[in-house]
C-alpha cells in the first residue's frame, strides 16, 4: 500500500548519524537549502499515519529513529505527529480508525518517544494545519499536484491500468488531490527546518521547499517567513513480509503472518518467524537479497535488531540452517520489542495518562503554531 | 468579475417575505429537502467577501436582505459571516484586503445587522471552517469539483479563450478548484438549513447538499448529521454600472464613478448620478431594460430605495427629464444611506468597539460549531 502513505515523511533506519542531503546526492537541494542544514538548533518534523500498533517495519524502518534522533542532538527541536487527517482520504472505519489513533501514540510512548523531551500530538487536535493548508493550497498550482507520482499512480490504480492516458480521475476524492498541500502545511506549520524522508517521499517534501519559497516571495515580511525544509535520508532498510519477501511488510498485508507486531508475544513471535518463507537452498546461510529474499530478509531484520552490519550477521550465520537461522531472529526480535512490548500495554490501560498526553501534545503544538499563523495571518492580511 | 464570487451565498432583494424553493421551481431540490423547508426554527447561513465598503449594488442586491431576515422572523437563527478565506483564491493585496475586512464588518453593523440578534463573524477567526473543509474534500469527488461552472469560466479566462478543450488549468490554484468545499463546510459547520443564494451560486448549493448526503450516508450515527440546506431564493434585482447598464454594478470596474458606495456624500452621490450613461431619448422616462438599458437601471435604483415596484415608480416618473430622474435618483439614495453612511463613519472611528464585535462574533460562531464538530470528529473516527 505505498499510497496510503501510512508514513507520510518516513524516516529510515540507520547506524549512523543522520545526515542533510548535499548537492553530489540530491536534486532536492539549492545553495540556500545547504545554508539551510547548517542552521542550529534544527527544527525536525515527522509524522506517521494512526495505523494502530507498529509492526516490526515501522519500528526498524522508522519509528526507532526517532528515538535516536530524540537521544542524539538534544539541541535540536523535535516534532511528532499522528497523521489523522491524511488517514481520511482513504476509506476507514471509524472505529477502528479511532482505536488505531489511540493505539499508535500509545506505541510512539512505549518505543521511547519522550513527551518531555519532544512535542508529540495528534495533528487533528491543531486545527491550524487545515487553515495554513487552505492558505498554502491558493498558491498552490493545481498542475504540480497533478504531477505528484501520488497522484499519478492513484489514478492508474483507479482503473486498475498504467495506460495513464486511459485513466479517470474524476471519482478519486479531492484530498487525494491536496493531500501534499497538507503535508507541506504540517511542516512549514512549525516553521521545521528538517524532515526525515524516505525516496518515495522526496517529491512532497520538494513541492513543500516550492510552497514555502512560494510564500515567501508572495508575501514578503521584514524576514523570510519559512525556511525551505531539508531532506534527512539515511541509507534505506526495508524490512520485508515474511510470507512474501518480494514486497515491504505491510500492516494491510491479508496475512497477519506476514507481519510481526510491536505486541506480539514471544510464542507468536516464534510461530510467525518459524512459518517465514525462506528458500530451498540447505547448504548454509548467506545474504543475497536478489537470488535468496526470504532468508537475507531474516539476516536484515537480525542485523536491525542487534544495530549491526548485515554483512558481518551474514558471516556469523554462515553455518546455520534455516531453523537455526529461525530460532536466532526469533531470539533477537523478542529481545528487541519485550519492552515496548510491556510499556505499551501498560500505557494502554491507562486511558486517563494517554489522554493528558496527547492534550499536553495539543498544547504544545499549539502554542509553536499559534506564533507562527499569527505573523502568516499579518503577511496575507486577515487581520 | 462574476467569479470573484465576492457573494458567495448572495441575497437578493425582495419586497415580499423570502421563499424556500419548492420542487416546481427548482431541480435542486428532494422531497427530503422540501421536509428541510418546513423545519422551524430555521438556521440560515449567509457569507460576503471582505471586500470593503460595500456599493449601492451589494446593498440593494444582497445586505438589505440580511436585515430584512434579522427582523421579518424572529425565531429563525441567522449566521452570517466574512468570508476572508474565500478572498485568498485570488491576488490580494494584504493592507488593503485588512482594511477591507475590517470596513466590511463596519458596514454590516452599520447597514443594521445587530450582533446581539445574529451571528456576525470573520470566517477566519474559525479555523473549524478549514477543518471541516478537509473533512468534506475526502469525500468529494475531484470531478464535480471541475464540473463547477465558476471552474469551467475560470479556466476558459486562464487562457483569454471560450474553447475549454484548448484550456491548460495547470497554473490556476488549487483553493480556486476547492473553494465551492469550504463553502460546503461555511454552511454545513452551524447545520445551516437554509442559504440564501443568487442564481450563479445555486450550483454550488447543490454541491453543498450532495457532500450533506454523502457524509450523512457513509458517517451513519444515530441522527443525521447535515441537514440539506435548502435555497432561499428571491427574484432577482440586479443594479447596474452607472457607466455600463450592460454589466451588474461592481467594486472591481475600473471607473469609479461607476458605482456609489454607502459611504458617499450627497455631493459625491449627486455627481455619479448626474453623469450616469442613460440614452437620447428626450420624450420622458420610461422602463424598458432591453432598449433603455441606463434610464432603467436608474428607474430600478430609485424603486429599490423606496422598496417600490419598479413599473409604478416609472410611471410616476413619466413624464420627468433624465436631468429631473437623476435628481430624483440622488435625492433617493442619499436618503437611503444618510443613517449607514453616518453609522458606518462612527463604527470605522472606534476600533475597539469593532474589535470586541469581531471577538464576540467569533466566540459565538465557534460555540455553534464545537457542538458540530465534536460529533463530526466521533463519526469519522478522530477521537
Amino acid at each position: 500500500m505505498f499510497l496510503r502513505v501510512r508514513v507520510p515523511f518516513i524516516l529510515r533506519c540507520s547506524k549512523g548519524p543522520f545526515r542533510a542531503l548535499t548537492r553530489s546526492n540530491s536534486t532536492l537541494l539549492t545553495p540556500s537549502a545547504n545554508n539551510e542544514a547548517a542552521v542550529t538548533p534544527r527544527t525536525i518534523f515527522s509524522g506517521i499515519q494512526p495505523t494502530g500498533i507498529p509492526h516490526l517495519g515501522n519500528y526498524l524502518g522508522a519509528l526507532s529513529n526517532w528515538v535516536k534522533l530524540q537521544n542524539e542532538n538534544p539541541q535540536d527541536k523535535l516534532i511528532f505527529s499522528i497523521v489523522g487527517w491524511h488517514a481520511l482520504t482513504l476509506p476507514q472505519n471509524p472505529k477502528e480508525l479511532s482505536a488505531s489513533r489511540r493505539d499508535m501514540l500509545a506505541a510512539l510512548l512505549a518505543i521511547g518517544i519522550d513527551p518531555k523531551r519532544s512535542i508529540v500530538f495528534h495533528q487533528d487536535s491543531n486545527a491550524m494545519h487545515t487553515e495554513l493548508a487552505w492558505i498554502l493550497s491558493c498558491i498552490t498550482p493545481t498542475g504540480k499536484l497533478r504531477r505528484m507520482t501520488s497522484w499519478k499512480t492513484r489514478l492508474a490504480e483507479s482503473r486498475n491500468a498504467n495506460d495513464e492516458s486511459e485513466v479517470d480521475e474524476s471519482l478519486l476524492n479531492a484530498g487525494l488531490l491536496t493531500y501534499p498541500v497538507l503535508q507541506a502545511a504540517d511542516i512549514l506549520l512549525y516553521q521545521a527546518t528538517h524532515v526525515p524522508v524516505g525516496e518515495d517521499q522526496r517529491q512532497h517534501l520538494e513541492l513543500s521547499r516550492d510552497i514555502a519559497d512560494s510564500f515567501n516571495r508572495t508575501f514578503k515580511g521584514s524576514s523570510r517567513m519559512f525556511p525551505l525544509p531539508t531532506a534527512l535520508i539515511t541509507p534505506a532498510k526495508r524490512i520485508l513480509s515474511l510470507k512474501d519477501p518480494s514486497s515491504k511488510m505491510s500492516k494491510s498485508a491479508v496475512d497477519p503472518a506476514s507481519r510481526i507486531l510491536l505486541t506480539d508475544s514471544a510464542a507468536q513471535i516464534t510461530a510467525k518467524v518459524r512459518a517465514a518463507v525462506t528458500d530451498s537452498i540447505a547448504s548454509g546461510v548467506t545474504y543475497d537479497p536478489a537470488a535468496r529474499p526470504g532468508t537475507s530478509n531474516l539476516l536484515a531484520i537480525l542485523a536491525a535488531c542487534a544495530d549491526e552490519d548485515v554483512e558481518q550477521v551474514a558471516e556469523r550465520c554462515a553455518g546455520m540452517s534455516h531453523g537455526e537461522l529461525k530460532a536466532e531472529v526469533a531470539s533477537a526480535i523478542d529481545i528487541l520489542v519485550a519492552r515496548p512490548r510491556a510499556e505499551f500495554h501498560r500505557i494502554r490501560a491507562d486511558p486517563g495518562f494517554l489522554d493528558q498526553v496527547a492534550r499536553d501534545g495539543a498544547t504544545a503544538a499549539r502554542e509553536v503554531s499559534t506564533r507562527v499563523m499569527v505573523q502568516v495571518r499579518a503577511r496575507i492580511g486577515l487581520i
